[in-house]
């Protein structure tokens, strides 16, 4: 047999045999960033996990037991590659906190809403077609769009979200250049990375907007239960249910581990969605839907959001205040919900290259370069309230305070463009491979 | 707002939008089957579920109420992309089983193996990209190679599986016009839908052909552990670590419902189907892979895998005897493990238009055609025992002879052409659009 079969290279046999979408794969930040931040002594303000120790995990582990005795055989066989009609039933009530008003037929069941991301672009996105996504965006959907060759337009955000403007700006900029621009992807509210929130003004518009110009718009919500102050902002797919996909999780209002989200789809999009899942996982988790439809019918879910809200404003107050003590150098966004806040550092920092210094002085963060396709970023940061407790963030900010500050010294000294990143060390395997998304 | 924004149908406004890849998506003969099967008045001889009442559910519900409450926190967090490594290390044992030596570094596990098969294709092919298949081949397998616009070629098979000197014939041709062989996809034990088993032999003549002209041997065993002697056929993969990507699966030796399979590759290989699985889905379910490591570790699992084989074993009993006494007509594989038997109608007969009449008896099974890409099998059928008891598998066939004995009769008096088939009444639910591989 011959030893070189795909005539490669010695390191990979099979190099000249990957198809052209394959070459474009490249191993994220917050990937290499996964090993560091389960290293105890660091603080990760890196991940986006929620906090699952406000889970109330008894009565979790007795509604699955009871599930797997009474209907085990149902729990544990395939199911439909639409989801379970129940649960399909439940989503739609979740779905009315939020205005939204969706009969179960047009709601899919997804892996995650990541893989509700991976149909909506395996639907739509032809190799080369624009996906519009705002400055920054979420590191996940744009491996997406990455993955299916797309090409990635970044709009400009303001505090208040996606600037219409700049919408408007990019559709007829692209259009006059013949561009196909087949959707805009946005998190409006909560946004991750960056924190802020789109106003119910601002979403009339930027959905008229997408309507005049014929582009679909999807609408990414893991996190609008959870504002602070206990009031939710209307979706976009309450506005509009035939031009908006919208995509939803019980990542963050339950628990990831399920990997179960969806997605709510006009009615034909919808049928295209189901073949595309079907031909990709046959049908999604029947276990997994069914302790959640077991969850969602026998605990209190509203009441156990609130707990979350309250944990994580905790969090996110803890942090606010520990980067006006320890960060005075820099500005940041109020998030009035979610996970995140934005910070940017002044002229002459680069996130990228002050991160292995970071998790030397055992603090992580997301560099801002991971949320854009476009090299933008280098000088913010996304960082996490959702998982330490209060005191771990405050103690975080502390140690990413004195990192900033001898930061700036080398500024000082140097310039913004020297002496360069230190990648010897224990922090050498978090910068990692080039980033997918810089 | 524009009433018809994608500049599409009036049924369809987002038509025009849609990916060149979407327009071939097709429901599947086998997802209409679902809703006919689950009538409990037919006889489904269609599907391929496992039976879980064999199962030791109230074991499985104590050991995942455990692991909720003792690791709830870890069980419903997010994971790693590759999957959890207590699972990898005891997938590499459960392969062990067939021979393989498989480090657990070398595994990913999957959403059920469908999401390895889409994983495994979307690395490898580029749209006009060859896939070998055999003819017959698995419906899942042939909807995904469709789906990333593969050109599906179809390889002979006989009583002892795929033959290799039609293999190297099929391997001849396609090089000699200059078209890209990207892989061959082949289910070696217990073939879906043929029911039969290639030999060592020929597994080795199989993989030589493979090895010579580059081509990569995409082994899927979902079924290898369910002989019904016991014997377990050493896979191709442990014959050739390099040349072979290995796809197993938890879905018939324990349960579908958590849809956890796994991919085994080439180091190199296995790197880029992590990232592409973390573009598709961020992670496998720690849900799902947690409950099955502590099913794996409490519980008797090859003992369980014993129980499944004579439950299998005296349903296969059940269809052979019957299909002798009931459609002697007919020729059909004898599987030696598995779940399916694969069976030759007589000239004339034609079974896709031969299934509503079928269900109008209260009998289902899945048309030939289902697994051809190229409209062959249209005087085959797969019948699955592995589902109904005995004494319904019995019942089953016994309507589809009477079905059968009518068709015949239909065929004397007009010839094999006419009258066609009646889609009127209950039945014509399940004719429904065009199969996706017909």
């Amino acid at each position: 047999m011959s030893s070189n079969p795909g005539g490669g290279t010695r390191l990979d046999p099979w190099f000249g045999a990957y198809a052209r979408r394959t070459h474009g794969l490249r191993v994220s930040e917050t990937r290499a960033l996964f090993s560091v931040a389960s290293r105890p002594e660091v603080v990760s303000l890196a991940g986006g996990m929620p906090f699952l120790d406000a889970l109330p995990m008894d009565l979790i582990a007795k509604v699955t037991a009871d599930l797997l005795a009474t209907e085990g055989t149902v729990a544990l066989q395939y199911g439909n590659g639409q989801g379970h009609p129940t649960l399909r039933g439940q989503i739609s009530q979740v779905m009315a906190e939020e205005s939204i008003q969706a009969h179960p037929d047009d709601v899919v069941v997804t892996t995650g809403s990541q893989q509700a991301l991976d149909l909506v672009t395996r639907v739509f996105v032809d190799p080369g077609d624009v996906v519009l996504v705002e400055a920054p965006s979420y590191v996940g959907a744009l491996s997406v769009f990455k993955s299916y060759e797309a090409w990635i337009e970044h709009v400009p955000m303001d505090e208040s979200g996606l600037i219409p403007e700049a919408l408007a700006e990019a559709v007829k900029r692209l259009s006059r250049a013949g561009r196909r621009i087949k959707f805009l992807y946005t998190c409006p509210t909560y946004h991750n990375p960056a924190g802020v929130t789109l106003p119910v003004e601002r979403r009339v518009e930027v959905l008229d907007i997408c309507q005049r110009a014929g582009i679909l718009l999807v609408e990414d919500n893991p996190y609008g239960l959870l504002g602070f102050d206990g009031r939710i902002t209307p979706a976009i797919r309450s506005l509009h249910a035939e031009g908006v996909v919208y995509l939803g999780s019980f990542s963050k209002t339950l628990a990831p581990g399920y990997r179960t989200g969806w997605v709510t789809a006009p009615h034909a999009v919808r049928e295209k969605l189901v073949l595309a899942s079907e031909a990709s996982i046959l049908c999604p988790s029947h276990a997994s839907q069914l302790s959640i439809a077991a969850y969602l019918e026998n605990c209190d879910w509203l009441g156990q959001i609130g707990v979350y809200r309250q944990v994580y404003r905790e969090r996110c107050d803890a942090m606010l205040s520990a980067l006006a003590e320890f960060l005075p150098e820099c500005s940041w966004t109020k998030p009035a919900g979610g996970f995140y806040t934005w910070v940017s550092v002044p002229e002459g920092v680069n996130t990228k290259t002050m991160l292995p210094r970071a998790t030397t002085a055992l603090v992580a963060y997301v560099s801002g370069t991971a949320f854009y396709a476009d090299g933008q970023g280098e000088r913010q940061m996304r960082l996490s309230f959702c998982y330490p407790t209060p005191e771990r963030i405050r103690e975080g900010v502390r140690r990413l305070g004195g990192v900033l500050t001898k930061e700036l010294e080398l500024v000082a000294l140097f310039g913004p463009h020297g002496p360069g990143p230190d990648v010897t060390g224990p922090a050498a395997d978090v910068t990692g491979p080039a980033p997918d998304v810089a």
